[in-house]
């Protein structure tokens, strides 16, 4: 039995402290680290089984017998714990992104394939039953030579001003998820982005520097174009589709919703909205990327989201931040 | 923390152990029985974390410390053990039905009311997100007078030959659960029914004494038609629909299926089938009975499947048998 | 070039001259005929290029210029009309029935028969797109062998009083075309009829005679089951779907909406209702089935909706209006 | 009953003809020219009753009873008869784009406005039914302040290469409706475009000078974001689909398919694809237009798709072409 410890106890952390209780039998969460521990996260431990809570990160990552991390603490301190503990010897499971200063994400990348260890990125779209059915068609060919990408992805409310304040940005923040999803769905690499956007849901976050409504064009290497939209708010909910156009066909995928019921009446037919709230639309995938992630262990394979895939959507997300500044497409040459 | 006991660690018996363990922390299993105890549900029980497990049910109705009870044992036994544990005090969740002897079902809804105990049968789609759907647009008045409910339900496979033997006939084993649907959509009874039915999937099923393709209508109380068609055998999966067609309106649901992928190609626009499992359609149905059994022990409300609730199916089942030999339609009042 | 006569000047003998005027360059409406020819009539004739206007249908039956006639007139002159036509020597399209009365229905079949003229009934359902895919489907063996069959049918307002106390009841004037919705599907004959009714719209009808809403189910030479749901209002539109399930799958289709756009807001997501009027949910049926008839007699084939197959949607008329009188099932033989 | 000329007795020039004769009895065409007159067209005018043809465009133009002209000839004849019916004080339908000249679409537009006619350009998916729903969704604010527009337009196959070298490129002779949508959707005008494309279809359209593949991001005056994705080639049938994003909601649509059956067997659920031909998919769409242009004659209103709204698409054609060209964004005001 493959024993981890959680570093980090918040919203992610509480997650996959839940689920790996729940759906993930092959490994024991033995501690779960956070430097605000309380009562309250104690008393959740407990219901999930954790036997050690500790306020103290090095309990886990100096622990013999914990064989691999979760690190689900602030992005900040990502590439430390990722450094830390390849250097202690464990498999690392980091979530999203390691850092925004891409001198940290090759290092942390660096201690990971140094040590030997396995490193996968919480990247987890890429474990969503719709998105992955539409990566699946893809794969087997069944689009033919992928020509042209497009991912809606907005959110049902934009978070709080604090946050955009230090998110890094809409690209940083939001879209880095959009990134990654493209970069799957292409398999191919992106050369070069062009960013537009607007402020048009809250002047707030105009006036804290960002936008809320963003439009990406991608070129990638092997000539595929790909376009990708977020939204700060869709007051009809999670809204998050992707299409993949090609050769022979296309595939797409709409949003889950509560229920299949449809009501027919004078002023219309009408039918429910996709999920609000992100850990309800992205439930299984959570819990698929850990299963996978317990399985790259077990199998000695390469994990499905490794240190590059963590780089990459770091360096598109740079350039389309220098996009939308300077006004012109922006080669990732350019921000490497 | 309410303690349960699980008489029965057959299919059903382990989906209630596990979900309970999963997914309603309320109540704690403390004992499962089952005549054929071995060491592999010895294993399951530990998994789920059930302390006792036994070979004999008295040592769950014998237990001062068990408040409820769920009878999850072979249908035979359903109205013994729900007398039983009335006796005892417990309050009981019995699979359906509760038998097919009308005068065993009266004795166990009369030992359950006489003591006092609640009573739900196991009508889990009740709690279907879907169906529950259809329901609540109705209840709302969403449909206005409801005129018509047509329900088709058509397993993926037939079962064994040998099941089919002594299942009782179609009605009884896989119509029951659509008559307390209907029941259910249309608040009313069922006053009369018309079977028709034919051997159209495997000549065995005609030679053992059932039909595999059966249609009922029904005559509710005020006037409603309901419409049912069942078929042992749909290639596609699962196939679990329902309508409610009233003077406002129409309400209607589809299945669900494992991803909202599609694919269009030069052959035409494709998606997935239904779920093909049972278990895998009806998951958090199977989780939100439950739920609303401990729900109305601990706030002492009527459970949302009555033991009436649970002879009816049978009364009707009983009628369409009948109708089916004698060709013509039968009302309630001549089977009851 | 094919000269034809149109007998009735009413709704549906309008729908014919104009579909023929603008869709059917191969014949020429020479003539029109109705007791009640007036100015509007004679502008109508005019605007759709119809040279001669009648009261007297016999300048169509008499005039050796003309090929063939569409009997557009009421109910009760089907019979005498194709009896003349026939001896006329002419090819026949009729408007469904033939007539109530079986004895007539015979003669007129005979007539036809016997002059060797060609003789299409009026079941514009059998050219609709929708209901032809599915139909097509079935003849492609894309289903295997039909099991069961679905037809729900329902009218977006009832006829006035007056109509429903004159049209036979809803079994004559609105499930024959249901009926032979059926028989079209299936490709097997229906033995045995079962009809459930209620008055649920409109007591007014019920007070005339008639019910308002109706269930049939339909035992098939070949095994299969059919089921027909008619109501006589249904507030979202005029709603015409059928479904086929079979040994190899399902076929079935939804109704046509005037437009594809959906809106998602705060409530949910909605669109557009099926169309209200039956003659444009048919519009390219009625043309289909002209083009179809003038086939026939061009080619020298079999028309694709035969005398045989006016006569059998009657008798099940029959013996649905039987069954729900006697409250039993009947069988087609006792209505022969 | 009002007059018209039609110049032009191509493909569209004919599909004019054929859809007044059938479907605007409001007016009657009394000329078809065409320099290339033939016996074929000849037969065909006579059968859309079109009295006169010639080889002359002067025919109409000097025609005094003749009230308005439909403009269907070559792209690069447009300004030129624009000019001349102006003159003529002949009320004009002039078929998409007026000019790729900026000069020549001034002048023509000019001349329109100097002599007091009407002027339409036959921007026909404006009156599409599934756009026009989208866009009446928009107009009535259902979806709030616009955000983002999404177009996808792609043909079922490319041109012939020799149409591609003298089209004036993807943006000028495809994207160009699409432009058109983009502004008739956001009510707002278009500041600036970013274009990206790739050869992905046929390599012997990039040798032609043009990409096959496109896709363009637009940034409206009112801070809207649009995008618009073109291909030569689906291989699934010609797709058209649009979608508007604001504050209060979503609104988008799909494509038509012929039939709405769906077929569920053992390998899936399939339905069909959308049409491969424009003129299926946009049948109504060119009526539409024309009862518009007759209606804003009749009832001297301004027609709904101006001359300006001829102008625009060509500007953003023009920006979109030195975009790609130059690989960075385009102020609209740089190509004035």
């Amino acid at each position: 039995m493959m024993k981890v410890g959680i570093i980090g106890a918040g919203r992610i952390g509480k997650v996959h402290a839940k689920n790996i209780s729940m759906f993930v039998p092959e490994i024991e969460i033995k501690t779960i680290a956070d430097p605000f521990m309380n009562g309250q996260t104690e008393e959740f431990a407990k219901k999930c089984g954790i036997p050690n809570v500790t306020k103290d990160a090095n309990d886990i990552l100096n622990d013999p017998e914990i064989d691999a991390v979760l690190i689900c603490s602030s992005t900040d301190t990502h590439s430390k714990y990722i450094i830390e503990a390849a250097k202690a010897g464990k498999h690392i499971f980091c979530e999203k992104p390691i850092d925004y200063d891409l001198k940290k994400v090759h290092e942390a990348i660096d201690a990971a394939k140094n040590a030997g260890v396995k490193l996968q990125i919480g990247f987890c779209r890429r474990f969503d039953h719709n998105h992955h059915a539409v990566y699946q068609m893809v794969r087997d060919g069944k689009v033919g030579k992928v020509n042209i990408i497009k991912i809606s992805s907005r959110d049902p409310e934009p978070p709080p001003i604090a946050y955009v304040k230090v998110s890094g940005g809409i690209f940083y923040d939001m879209m880095i998820h959009d990134f990654d999803m493209a970069r799957f769905l292409a398999g191919s690499e992106v050369t070069e982005v062009n960013a537009v956007g607007s402020v048009l849901v809250d002047p707030e976050i105009g006036a804290a520097g960002d936008v809320d409504t963003a439009v990406v064009t991608l070129k990638f290497e092997n000539g595929a174009i790909g376009i990708i939209d977020n939204s700060r708010k869709a007051v009809y909910g999670y809204d998050q589709r992707v299409e993949v156009f090609g050769s022979e066909g296309c595939a797409r995928n709409e949003n889950d919703i509560p229920n299949t019921a449809v009501l027919s009446n004078e002023s219309g037919t009408s039918y429910e909205n996709p999920y609000k709230i992100m850990w309800d639309r992205y439930t299984g995938a959570f819990v698929a990327e850990i299963q996978a992630f317990v399985d790259a262990i077990v199998n000695d394979k390469e994990t499905p989201v490794t240190g590059m895939d963590g780089l990459y959507p770091v360096l598109m997300a740079a350039a389309a931040t220098k996009s939308l500044k300077e006004g012109r497409p922006i080669k990732i040459s350019e921000v490497e």
